[in-house]
């Protein structure tokens, strides 16, 4: 099965994310296909396989971590195809937090579609969720290595680590005095886990020597936190018709991103006039978003966040320098890194 | 670390279900320890380790699963110890699937405390669930002998049948034409996947022959049908002191479960009376229960399920005499069994 590219294409999108498509495409396919019929329509329904009908959908997801995953394996020398089934298994971690994240946060819309939940329910949705978990362990210890082991140890540790972000997520929902460190804490395990896990899994399933698997796994790390505090910024003042949200969408439902936690403790004016509006007893009203989002910015809120930005991205690119890549392998995570900093969507 | 068992005694429990919770308890605390602080104190709440205010609990569930999985070690002709890692994944997958279960099906109350979600609340019991699917995996992968990837292969394609029965078991809940055929199918997905996954895991741990860990799923198959039927029995008859079930608590819930579907399906008359109350439009009012009950016993559904039960034990139980067992594993396997198809709770 193969699947034609239904985005629009962007000028900065590297060549080789359409050769991850192209290779990962099918075995998403497959390892689906082992669902039981309503389980598998929902499933890929999130991925945007298929729409709620059934009719070809609107495409699937970045394919970032695929990527990664792919990248990886080409790290170690070895081809792309190798590192499929870690490719795989991080895409099918990563939709079922999804899957569960639009559950536990009331989300509506995801990609201009409303949500698993949204359409089918929440039971459905938490088996949807369920599945892809087990579908990724699955294609993992299917792998066709001795250190498929090592790989599905890695992806659960990593799995963990994306449940206590997301716990420490909605547990700041209810607190005024969250700190920067520990929402940077927050950001790396929802986040920068599983691109860690990601940028070396290939290299896992492929034998890599430890060193540069360890390499990677830092690397994908440090891209994973650029990678969220971009997806804050985006948050709220993204381009709704490029992100698929509507705009402000983090301050209407008063989330504790990284850029708003920054105001809140910038002790400064602005902050302060930003926490009595954002904290209250009350809702934050509409008319009151674009105002927030002015404080958060005049709090240096937004200032915080770009800086961070570039400061995880130059330690990830100053990594892939350092591990004596081939070429087309550090110029193909120099493109990816760049895209995902500098995308609107 | 122990635990004292603090459950009352049951004069037809066989000695080595104490001997299961020593070997598998101490590996299932070290298993919860690697989870966040919050999931964690969830997740062993739900085990019944520690109670919601972290002061030791009233003790976990049976630990049938984890005795199938240690017999089935013992079946294959190694010592129980090598079996722990299939026990304790097949127990951590057992509570996965409850957890989850119980905010699905809104269930407010198990071993007579509040359910995880009715305590924590939904996001906190979804997050402690997929940790347990989660420690599940890992666990297994760190199982110390070449067969581990296998173990994951069955353990996942096993949770994808938990996955199937439960959506089926929903998707029953909005329909008035279950056949008994199909009810019997969701059953062997929800209930008996596991147990016959269980009861194999120890033996493909150990790299047993495959005729061997077959034989022994297809025991478990069985088993946990004819189980799944007790407990359809105990939903409607059980003695609530006993089940920390509300009598009648299946049809109080309008549950298609087994006796319920036979009942439903008998072509008789007090089918048919039953069929009217119980699938009207109107909910079941709670003075209509007892005689619900009543109907579902006159209409053959009891006798049925009675029957069914004594058959997939006895299926159970020729596989096991088949299978030229050491007289200790045959003999606890026995015991097992007839623990199982004759308890009261």
């Amino acid at each position: 099965m193969t699947q034609t590219d239904p985005r629009p294409s962007r000028a900065a999108e590297p060549v080789f994310l359409e050769e991850v498509r192209q290779l990962v495409t099918e075995p998403m396919h497959d390892a689906l296909d082992r669902l039981d019929e309503h389980t598998r329509r929902l499933c890929g329904y999130h991925l945007g396989l298929w729409d709620a009908d059934g009719r070809p959908g609107t495409g699937s997801g970045k394919g970032i971590r695929p990527a990664l995953a792919l990248l990886s394996a080409r790290a170690a020398g070895a081809s792309a195809e190798r590192g499929v089934p870690a490719a795989v298994a991080c895409e099918l971690v990563h939709n079922f937090s999804l899957v569960h994240d639009d559950v536990m946060d009331g989300d509506l819309e995801r990609r201009h579609q409303p949500t698993v939940w949204a359409r089918f329910g929440t039971s459905s949705a938490i088996l949807a969720g369920d599945a892809l978990l087990a579908l990724a362990n699955e294609v993992l210890a299917e792998a066709p290595t001795a250190t498929a082991g090592w790989a599905i140890r890695c992806l659960n540790a990593t799995t963990r680590r994306l449940i206590a972000g997301q716990q420490a997520d909605l547990a700041f929902e209810d607190r005024d005095d969250v700190g920067l460190e520990e929402c940077q804490a927050m950001a790396g395990d929802k986040t920068g886990a599983l691109l860690g896990c990601a940028a070396s899994l290939g290299a896992v399933l492929v034998d890599a020597p430890s060193a540069l698997a360890l390499g990677l796994a830092e690397y994908g790390q440090h891209l994973g936190l650029a990678f969220q505090i971009v997806d804050d910024l985006l948050g709220i003042w993204g381009a709704s018709a490029r992100t698929g949200k509507p705009v402000w969408s983090d301050l209407r439902s008063q989330k504790k991103s990284l850029p708003v936690v920054a105001a809140l403790t910038s002790d400064t004016a602005a902050g302060r006039r930003f926490r009595a509006l954002y904290c209250g007893e009350a809702a934050l009203t509409e008319d009151r978003l674009e105002e927030a989002a002015t404080l958060v910015e005049e709090a240096g809120g937004r200032r915080w966040a770009e800086r961070r930005v570039a400061e995880e991205s130059a330690a990830a690119m100053e990594i892939v320098a350092a591990l004596g890549l081939p070429t087309p392998v550090r110029r193909d995570l120099t493109d990816l890194t760049q895209l995902l900093i500098e995308r609107d969507c």
